[in-house]
């Protein structure tokens, strides 16, 4: 049985993946009147006094609406809420699994980005954070920053950002292990949609500046006019040298390949033509840009995938349960960038002297310490930032 | 300590009273293959093909959203979203323990009825079901009549006809046993919001007729100019006789005295004018129309409030879980006049025999048979009507 039908087995077996439970328990008049009517109505007034007191109170703190329209699911598009309803579950089940943090699913039907954020925004006295997941870009980016600005809780575009922070984590010990300094690395990404443009930032964030990106039509130029305006952004700050070409050309002399694009995009040839000892970093699901056992041959000191089955996997469970985990703590109002530092090189610190190794870069996913590690630094950024803001936050 | 700080104390040790819990065990990387990527991509697809199948994979098919917009929580009024969490997250747990059904707050910023509309719609596709819930009058007509118009899933605003199905079993039963028959029966609905409007057409569909209806003015007639659409249509359908006057005027010679208004309108002097052996279910909360020891001494010959610590509880609890169970097992599409009424029949059948008293008009919320013999009740009279259309429902 291949992954595709267990898959189906085990979804029709349990009716889907999650459930409600109950923190109190029932079972006779008085826990009905305490945990109903009419003692209710004590934190009620409470809140109502104070809206704050629903972390106190309720579940709300805990609470994180996993929100997608089902525009761009997995490698499958735009395949509409409802059908996005199995990946959901999935990403409230590994919050709970790695961040003992309750989430719920949010599928909703109207891919209209007005609609979505006044929806998201009207349903959020329930959460304590937003975590956006599967919506196409470049719709993405406009749902997430006007969504920050309309609530007061974190909203957080897993896709984007929890990508971009398990990369620069995987780039910051690759590069030790290489002996590099990130600030002289050069880097090509390949792939311009949610993931390669939070990548791009995030390398920036971490020092690497001299970076060329390409999406399927090549490398992204000033000169282009058939780029969306996020595409213009990045071509505005990488590709510093004013490369042109395709992929190619791109990845000539490089120390970094990061792909978030399609499989087999990445040849043998290419990683030799690439630095000495190159980094590579093939995402695409399920099948990769280049295999590994290719990319090693060809060179390669270090190689990661997005995939379990081989080593170096690139996992987003690795930074969002820490990220929201960490968040939650604090009350944080939104994820900044501060933040997102702090979790990757947080995440990169968890492999240590020798054990940092080319077929171990970055920490597995059932490493049970990531996700505390990882918040502890996301907490610390907030608070300092809000310190340094003299509580303006 | 009283129900309040003994509440609030609850709620501030449990953080709130629900969490998400996983119907399957993340244990290793085999796991996490099939319960999310890549196999989740197989579910995914069948319900992409077929969007039914949503409820043969998925949690959908036993998730009722319990949808607020905070405009009239308990006795306390327009407390707003935030507040009434405690309250839906109350619901919740009710439909947990009392139907096995998994029930998810939706607490909703806003209060313009457009808005709300849209925004249920709009995630409809997680839920099997909507249960709305203090929502205030006439509001809750008009969005409980175009959402369930918009959705393919049942809605259901219980505080109208969870309320109106449960008074409906307890009058069934108290007719009964004081020997009356039905449609012989005169009666006084005190309170003309969401329940007692809900509450008069549920009276009229068991076959009592003769009622009328009371606001906080007096009797509703039609020449009466300072009421609502919706009470205009209760001056039609009500007070045949045209009674005018006030509750004093409305009750004398009445056979049974519904209250779902304030507390302490009901003296034991209206008691004694109503005809002998009279039925009063006085629900107000906390404190009802009339205490029972006092309607009995006037002669009351079954009394029943909304409270625990007196006989005869008229409790929602005993209908919305039952009615949701039902639904969902058969995959009703809304939630008809019929299935209301097989319900309140249902809920009075429990009772039988001798065990039928003066003070046990009602089951017990407790009692475990309860939201079975509703949900079967329910299912068959869905089955029967689609069956009668020629599946045309």
């Amino acid at each position: 049985m291949n992954y595709y039908d267990e898959s189906i087995k085990l979804h029709e077996e349990n009716q889907g993946k999650i459930q409600i439970e109950s923190k109190v328990k029932l079972d006779n008049i008085h826990d009905l009147s305490i945990a109903y009517t009419p003692g209710v109505a004590g934190p009620c007034l409470l809140i109502k006094e104070k809206v704050e007191e629903a972390y106190r109170y309720t579940s709300k703190g805990n609470m994180i609406a996993v929100v997608t329209d089902g525009s761009a699911v997995l490698g499958l598009g735009n395949i509409g809420a409802t059908a996005a309803l199995p990946v959901m579950e999935g990403k409230a089940l590994l919050f709970k699994r790695f961040g003992d943090i309750d989430a719920f699913p949010i599928c909703i039907e109207s891919q209209e980005i007005d609609q979505i954020i006044e929806i998201v925004k009207n349903i959020s006295p329930g959460f304590a954070g937003i975590n956006l997941e599967d919506i196409s870009a470049p719709r993405c980016f406009e749902i997430e920053r006007r969504l920050q600005e309309v609530v007061n809780i974190p909203v957080f575009h897993d896709d984007q950002h929890g990508t971009a922070i398990v990369v620069a984590a995987a780039v910051i010990n690759a590069a030790k292990y290489t002996g590099r300094k990130l600030a002289e690395m050069s880097a090509v990404v390949n792939g311009a949609g949610a993931a390669g443009t939070a990548i791009v930032k995030m390398l920036n964030d971490i020092g690497i500046t001299n970076i060329v990106v390409c999406d399927s039509k090549g490398i992204i130029t000033k000169a282009r006019n058939d780029i969306n305006e996020e595409k213009r952004i990045l071509s505005e700050i990488t590709n510093e040298y004013n490369l042109q070409g395709t992929l190619l050309d791109a990845v000539k002399g490089k120390d970094l390949f990061i792909g978030v694009s399609t499989a087999n995009t990445l040849t043998a040839n290419m990683v030799r033509d690439m630095a000495s000892d190159p980094i590579i970093f093939a995402m695409a699901n399920p099948e990769p840009e280049i295999m590994p056992s290719l990319a090693i041959e060809a060179g390669a000191a270090v190689v990661g995938t997005g995939r379990s089955d081989f080593n170096n996997q690139i996992n987003n469970v690795l930074i969002f349960p820490g990220i929201f985990k960490g968040a939650l703590r604090v009350r944080a109002k939104r994820i900044t960038d501060n933040m997102k530092l702090e979790a990757a090189y947080a995440l990169a610190s968890i492999i240590e002297g020798n054990d940092l190794k080319s077929d171990n870069i970055i920490p597995s996913v059932f490493n049970e310490t990531v996700a505390e590690v990882v918040a502890q630094a996301v907490a610390k950024a907030w608070e300092r930032e809000v310190d340094q803001a003299g509580n303006n936050q």
